[in-house]
């Protein structure tokens, strides 16, 4: 096995931009730093959160976790400002071509995105179809319909189909900077994705 | 060395409620649960930061991390949504009877608090002077007068006086439920604590 550790580093560097929709937390994050540095928004992923269980002193004001647990989040991953508006939302991807599975959200994200959205937030999911390279703005009030659907009826979807996705929530382009402006959509469709009582007054 | 790990757990849980201010940290958090579960507000404390470098798996599906390392957090520890505002804050403790040194707030803190700021979100410091077991509200813009003020000038003052927060910062007072009712303070004083700019529009 040969080890070049150097050159690996440098055509990781150079290759950064080639390598654009590697991922869709990553294409985020690129937007949110967009997005700050051009003092346009302040959004920032929130940390994983970790059960820290021990923790050992190797050397003076360095502690070292030597065992820790993964939690599950109790909110979405992402939330901030965006011109005087609280934006939170959450980031799925589904390898379906015909719908996402609501098993894709967790229940406490749910009752999050309800809250935030109460309260007068923009909450929504970004998905990413994979099949299609495509990526959607699907506003929180979409979500809540077909969860609430499928909590009170038997026979209620345990998804919500593509079409609903291409007929109701707002393609987001991929572009390269910033690379998802999701903020973009959000302006330009505040009316459908603001709670009335608060949009209102 | 005696251990009894299930008594110990138990009193835990019974002098929950009788040790009111134990900590800043965990009255916010109470007070946070309060708002939430009555629907006032959805505030949350971020999780704290960590880097992973190794990890296990002992068994299936239980990934056991053996080696991470705290890490700076590069914004503040709250923030969230209260009737349509974005909040977001950081909890500061002093030891002093005369000032808050500056130094407890890090200069990403500063810089966080001031986008915020200025895309027209609420941002501030909870301040709890423990020789007085006072609670104190402190604007964001008064903070930044001070900060800037070290920066620019060779004699600026390292830290903030006990009297400016009586003089120019709120106090939140300590009850019951919530512990400490900092929305109520908000709510209050809404003009002293948004930007000019977009309270407005």
């Amino acid at each position: 096995m040969i080890n070049y550790p150097i050159k690996r580093k440098t055509q990781e560097k150079t290759t950064n931009y080639a390598n654009l929709g590697m991922t869709l937390e990553s294409d985020i994050e690129a937007s949110n730093a967009y997005y700050l540095s051009h003092e346009i928004a302040v959004i920032h992923k929130k940390p994983t959160p970790i059960q820290v269980v021990n923790v050992s002193y190797p050397a003076r004001n360095k502690a070292k976790i030597t065992e820790a647990y993964y939690k599950t989040p109790s909110t979405t991953d992402f939330n901030g400002i965006f011109d005087g508006l609280y934006i939170d939302f959450d980031a799925k991807e589904t390898n379906s071509k015909t719908s996402m599975p609501l098993k894709n959200v967790h229940p406490h994200q749910i009752d999050h995105l309800r809250g935030v959205f109460k309260q007068g937030g923009i909450a929504f999911l970004i998905v990413h179809f994979k099949p299609y390279n495509q990526y959607f703005l699907l506003p929180v009030s979409i979500l809540l319909n077909y969860w609430d659907l499928q909590d009170h009826e038997e026979k209620g979807r345990k998804s919500i189909p593509y079409q609903t996705f291409v007929d109701q929530a707002f393609l987001i382009p991929f572009g390269y900077q910033p690379r998802l402006d999701y903020l973009k959509i959000v302006k330009a469709n505040l009316n459908s994705l603001l709670n009335i009582r608060h949009s209102t007054k």
